[in-house]
């Protein structure tokens, strides 16, 4: 069943999307991978790296992109200052022609986490200068209202260090940061494998980005299908109304009237 | 994405299926309800109880899954010794024209636990008498091989107790059963969401078998569905080759040529 | 605070002890190690494999257990059938003259985790055969209320395979298996660290089987004493009532009449 | 064993502690609790708000905590501004005769979450002025880091929400962010029980401070005792180097020499 049959848009920046999966590209070994695992996955919005598009010669990256009839969004990857990633933001925007950035501002080299910080400051500047903003941020509910109030567009909470495949390592926090603003919720960075996506979207996350869970798999396009069913099944799911969880066990079927053998 | 796209049949018993959600039937409140979780769902195979066809005027139970094409898995539900077991399954052959029984023989009446040592009895004598047998058991992987050399057609282990909403409470065990035998791996009893069954297919079970998780969600319709997209998506994730974990952070693009800014 | 101030004995086929840390003495380097660990773990109770015994010259291990005043607790380690595991229990009753045994009956090498049929049935024999048997079993809340049924001394379910440090996989089975007997359970295999053993006891083990987690350790008496005061601090809280899970906050201090700043 | 015997002090702020508990007050019902709650203990260390010593007749807490011979660490709970925050350290230091202050600035009155901004900007404040400042803050590495550069004492990262009794759910950042700083490390707000305690010193904590989880329990005495065990064992277990975990199991003693039988 694709995303269009579940009949359950949802609307990021004013724009609407019918696919609950961001993907981020960096990591696929050419070209006509790129275009398969963007086909595979039904995304709508990729994430772009300024420098990425400028190494790819002819901007063969971007033709892909555009055929593939995907939405961009730039990201700040790489920035370590609110300064470096506002003057990030700005020249993607230009290069881009798109207002929308996603920021990050990373405070440490080892966990390529974000920096509370600089991340809000940025985030302020950006808003006033008219961005819209995706903000990867941590899973601290506080921090991520405190992004939702000055302007973001979404916040993008992680699910652990990105790359590290680690899922999501503190549920709790998600569904308390999902409660805490009314932006879009974007669970972005640390997931594995589709278990991890469903759970995401069962936690109440709008939508997810994937880059490492997809491009280093060792299949990409097969890791893109299993993420984009494991997004709609967590998404349905969440939909559905999960039954509770009880400490001993309840017959599925009622034992009332079983023949006497 | 349908499972007969993803080309990924299996067999059980020598019968090949192309979905890998088996569903129980209690709990649903009519029989359109019923008719629209099994096509929603997806599945070709639904367990019955005795008791369950017997108490439904004009067997309208049957007359439904007739018409939805899927094949009947009678089960030995409530039975708590081996005997009673062996002559319910026999019942069963005889009411339903099938040597296909899914085996239940219950230890406990709060936990709905199964009794390895009358499990494996009936399972013993079910084979002798030509049965196909598919042995819900605990996840314990000796008791799984054990079943499997006794020429059960597949083990189904739980993830946690029937109807608890649990999930798999003991991925470890399960991934140890698993490589165990050398039988298909049903996962039964304990999954509560999506997650859950994208999580059995990821530890390398080859279907899920799902019954209050879907027929006591607040809509079961949706649930069914949310449940074939994760078991299909947690299957392709399991041939994808996940990404291994990590304690720190990978970058998923390159930095080396990051513009001075 | 020593277990002895604690004012908590419990017995074990009506010995009372004190210390609820069995020790195993496998994999230390010499004797002056094992006298210290055994010292500072505070055991009262010590699990030894027969063949263990024969290979020391002199039995100098035996001198240093009866040094130490500790009981012994002779086990099956090994032992592969019902047949051979009652067979060795005859063995070490003769040899240590103790009608006590740990019944280990495996069903995998590479796990090591207990074939449930021959464990019961090995269970029955050597309980009618006089012994006071204290079985290593699954965390199978059935199965463990049939050994305790079938008049084993106490239960003792497995937290992950034995050597393997994952500490207790299972927290809800054992749970459920602690309600499920009236007998002694000792939690038996795969504790890592002292926070496992705590966690035993919270769940309501009566003691807990150490033996590669202390004996493997870096540095084996300290991991001895750091164990010792583990199972206590459980114990403890165990009594102590926990507070109860919130999914938001509380304060710890009220806040009314806070002054005005 | 106490924690003299094992030797093993830790320096806060210059001071040299031989309790790795620190103890919050609040809860209690009557002084004597109180009193018997600290000698149980065996803590050096607690935090005490500005307001409920006011709000006590004649200070009769204070002669209590003297009595008891126990350093105060007065806090600033219910602070939600760095301005707020620094104006009640100010008052404290007053009150107390002390430039020691634990930093709480909370962001949600529904998780009392610290806010990170306006308590890196209230921590920056009082290191200016003198303090000696106890941040209580977030699991984030980074913010972490910042702190600790900002001249921080200690920084005390939460398991989970004060008072929820949640234990550590992410324990992988309290891994990363023990590894980004080298001020003490005091693991502050959600523990639940004695595990939860040894699981953080575990991680490489240096301390732990308790507060609803002693002071709430059904008997605030006997959790007492438990939690100065397991803050103990767990200190020693992080020193005595635990065994690696293993998928697969190991056995704990050698099978070589074993007899026939």
């Amino acid at each position: 069943m694709a995303a269009e049959e579940a009949g359950d848009p949802f609307t990021l920046a004013g724009e609407t999307f019918t696919s609950r999966l961001v993907l981020g590209t960096g990591g696929l070994p050419s070209m006509e991978s790129l275009e398969r695992v963007v086909r595979a996955s039904g995304t709508q919005l990729v994430t772009v790296a300024l420098r990425r598009v400028e190494a790819v010669a002819g901007n063969s990256m971007m033709q892909v992109l555009d055929r593939c009839g995907v939405r961009l969004l730039p990201n700040t990857a790489g920035c370590r200052t609110a300064r470096e990633a506002v003057r990030t933001a700005e020249l993607a925007r230009e290069a881009f022609e798109t207002d929308w950035v996603k920021l990050e501002v990373i405070g440490d080299e080892q966990t390529l986490l974000p920096d509370a910080v600089e991340l809000l400051d940025a985030a302020e500047q950006l808003v006033l200068k008219g961005f819209q903003v995706f903000a990867y941020t941590t899973d601290d509910p506080v921090l991520g209202r405190r992004l939702a109030d000055a302007g973001c567009a979404a916040v993008m909470p992680l699910g652990s260090p990105i790359g590290s495949g680690l899922g999501i390592r503190n549920p709790h926090s998600i569904a308390l940061l999902r409660d805490a603003v009314s932006v879009p919720v974007v669970l972005d960075a640390g997931i594995g494998t589709a278990s991890d996506a469903a759970l995401a979207m069962e936690l109440g996350c709008d939508a997810v980005l994937l880059a490492s869970a997809v491009t280093r798999a060792r299949d990409p396009e097969r890791m893109a299908l299993a993420m984009r069913q494991a997004v709609e099944g967590g998404r349905l799911a969440r939909g559905a109304g999960r039954i509770p969880r009880r400490f001993h066990a309840q017959e599925s079927t009622a034992m009332a009237g079983r023949p006497e053998l």
